[in-house]
């Protein structure tokens, strides 16, 4: 099969893309850093928890949450308990400890964290967009996202991390 | 200050970013894993390469090409000097060997994964974008990289990952 080369107006929208999304990791990852002594991973976990019905998730849904495998949550996950900012549950329908619940202590950590870890998205990206380019960064993510979710007919595999390993409770 | 926290329109358009973001990188990195044992940071090393004049860089501008830390690219380029893709060279100025050059396995190494790598990326991106899209991706991530590099007055700090180890050679 003869290969599709990308287009020089595609070559300069990939190279755009990954050098700016190299760059915001970099300042995500230093501002939390600094802030916090974590990555914007380990940020996003304690996030998302904090918004879940009683600040708990299934460990296969935060995964899915995040878009990593299970085999880096559950190392992330150990680090954050280590800290005290989250707890391993039992599962109510088994009993290998696959909930992940957010400790009081994490949730006055990620009250304390979202104001500055905000600005800084909103430097970084959003202070650069028009109202426009907002819907138009939603619109184009969205249809990546569903394609390689497998969610399109004609997409990629599907084959996604977080059903890489067996999920213990689900 | 208050907290300029995200609009809704904002967030959706942030979560999108960030969900195919980490898809894609997940893509991208199993495709070259697979094919040839190295992450795709490893191959853009090759690949800047490849196209730079006598395949040579100094190890300063390539760092700022990959929008990376000195010490991560140190550290990469040490595995694929291990290889025999990748040779380090005196800097012509200097004598602390800060030029990295392609070999000929390194460039034929290159040749032979460019295909399957480029039609993982057109899978996963462009075939799901408009031209339209094309567009708008590279101006709204230009726009995003430069205020992150600080060419805009009004931008962020500039303070980029390869200058925060002094180069030793430039």
């Amino acid at each position: 099969m003869t290969t599709r080369w990308l287009t020089p107006e595609e070559q300069r929208a990939w190279r755009a893309y990954l050098g700016a999304t190299l760059l915001l990791e970099d300042a995500l990852d230093r501002q939390l850093q600094q802030e916090a002594g974590m990555p914007h991973m380990y940020y996003s976990i304690l996030a998302n928890l904090s918004e879940a019905p009683e600040r708990r998730l299934r460990m296969t849904d935060l995964a899915e949450l995040l878009k990593i495998t299970r085999s880096r949550l559950t190392y992330a996950v150990g680090r954050l308990e280590k800290d005290g900012l989250v707890r391993r549950e039992e599962c109510p329908q088994d009993k290998r400890g696959s909930v992940a619940a957010l400790t009081e202590e994490g949730f006055a950590t990620v009250e304390r964290l979202a104001p500055g870890h905000v600005e800084t998205v909103r430097a970084t990206l959003f202070d650069q967009l028009t109202p426009r380019q907002v819907g138009q960064l939603e619109e184009i993510f969205t249809g990546v996202a569903q394609a390689l979710q497998g969610e399109d007919a004609g997409g990629a595999s599907g084959d996604v991390p977080w059903r890489r390993r067996s999920p213990p409770c689900s």
